[in-house]
């Protein structure tokens, strides 16, 4: 069993290839080598038993992906993409990578004939726009932004090369990961894990909406135990739509620093700063939180149980030593 | 007020051309020039006081498109596409012309920064799989044909393409154009015109599915009028996904012959031979006929009063003649 992570070098995808290293098996057999690909050298894993490869890997050069996806590759996990501000921005580049890069892979696996494994990373920026709450399975995909429109492209793409048997394709759309380790990045969702993870270390952080908005969040540790379990669900069972909204849980700023506070006690929350952006906020505004996840809950996905819990695994898993 | 209309040479783009010609305005202008681009020559149509040049376009290739569509160009009609079960046919033909042909579209008007109306032609292929009827505005698009998902992700490029200003889109499902005049081509829908078409011009023709056979059809000069009338919706009324159900209405096979002999006596259904053809059956049997266009009704397109109208439109403006 040979694994690549495109997107190895990312928080989720370094995360996933520890945990799978860590594991040993998938699929119900034990893992060879698991290959970690990215733009930028990938962070080292420990490695257990499992061979690790670290390798550069740009999605917009087919050759590129030719030389690490290849005849031995059994299960390929496509996380590889840049986020939504930047695709925002940067209109080209965006669509080179997240839609252009998508289908680079797809088309790979096709050309290959070996029918692989893919599980394919999408959003809740998917959802948007004049649709009615709640957002279930059945809900129109009204992207507002051009990461969101990426994504919803490259879901069609992945339904149809499976339903072609090109790829035995799965994809979850993401929830916000918070707390999300690491440093800011340019997604606009930044501040969902800097005002937990930057007061837990000491460090101010600015939140720039109020404490009420609402958002749908999923902890790093229950994201990768699902995406594991997504490359394990029997094809039968993904029924004619192989993509699915990964569970997450609805809080509010305030009930998320009440968690920190519960958990840390009172001193982290005294280093957030409210400072509105309108900028983000007329990104974040857009997005939607009342998601029911029903499909992925019946085939064994799983939120986090509280806020509380969120806030101990990144204690546990993530905190900075030294 | 130039007027480019892509895939002119096809049913529904030359009458297009033809109806514009005779009308000689479009969006409270008068039409200046209308050129029928095609990948093969476009049949003439009868230009009145409008140029009308004719002109050869392969979407799969950026010069092409660059060559017709050009910074004078207000109004561009994409309607190129190959046909569901062509597209079946050929992955890779499917996807460069329908997929990458619509960005290649998409692509030229954001360089030139002129923010042309695009009206694309999406399908109700992009309705299936497991979603509940009634097919509404809101509802899930989960194609189970290549042609259906090209289409979608068609829809997706179109509204992020325009929600960034890079053109004026709009997008209108069409339902199946039935009676359409002409011969038989590759599309699985090809015999729900077939039916009526053959006997009334005195010919046999084959019916693959059983009479209570219910689709959801449009006669050609609705989806005509329908297509002027997508090009001058007010921008505002569009809300946050400029693509909609044109509306139809849905017949059995059944009611379709029994307008037929309505309208012309019973000699025409006496040409009808009836096969099962269990290849044609298993595509158009995944096809949804539950559709609701509301909002498309609001903005004031509309669907046939009966197939007898339908019957007797095909007789005025399209019975072969002599």
């Amino acid at each position: 069993m040979n694994v690549l992570i495109i997107g190895g070098g990312g928080v989720v995808g370094n995360r996933l290839g520890a945990s799978l290293a860590e594991r040993g098996t998938l699929r119900g057999a034990e893992i060879d080598r698991i290959t970690l690909a990215d733009v930028s050298d990938p962070p080292r894993i420990d490695a257990k038993s499992v061979t690790v490869d670290y390798t550069h890997c740009d999605i917009t050069d087919q050759a590129s992906i030719a030389a690490c996806l290849t005849e031995d590759t059994d299960v390929v996990y496509l996380l590889a993409a840049i986020v939504s501000a930047h695709a925002e921005e940067d209109f080209a580049t965006g669509y080179a990578i997240n839609l252009f890069g998508t289908w680079n892979v797809l088309e790979r696996c096709r050309t290959l004939g070996t029918q692989p494994v893919v599980v394919f990373t999408s959003s809740i920026a998917v959802y948007g726009g004049e649709v009615d709450d709640p957002i279930t399975g059945q809900t129109f995909l009204n992207p507002q932004t051009s990461y969101g429109a990426q994504k919803a492209a490259g879901e069609v793409l992945l339904n149809d090369f499976s339903r072609k048997g090109y790829v035995d394709g799965r994809g979850v759309r993401l929830p916000t990961v918070s707390v999300r380790p690491g440093k800011p990045n340019r997604a606009a969702s930044s501040f969902m894990s800097s005002i937990i993870r930057e007061p837990l270390g000491g460090q101010q952080a600015v939140c720039p909406v109020g404490a009420d908005f609402l958002h749908y969040y999923l902890s790093l540790r229950k994201c990768v135990q699902n995406l594991v379990k997504v490359a394990e669900i029997d094809r039968a069972d993904l029924g004619r739509n192989h993509v699915m909204q990964m569970p997450g849980r609805t809080w509010s700023i305030r009930q998320m620093i009440d968690a920190m506070t519960a958990v840390a006690g009172p001193e982290p929350a005294k280093l957030i700063r409210w400072e509105d952006d309108p900028q983000i906020q007329s990104i974040v505004n857009g997005w939607r939180f009342d998601i029911h996840a029903d499909k992925a809950l019946a085939l064994g996905l799983e939120a986090d149980e509280s806020f509380e819990d969120n806030v101990r695994y990144y204690l546990e898993d993530d905190r900075p030593t030294g």
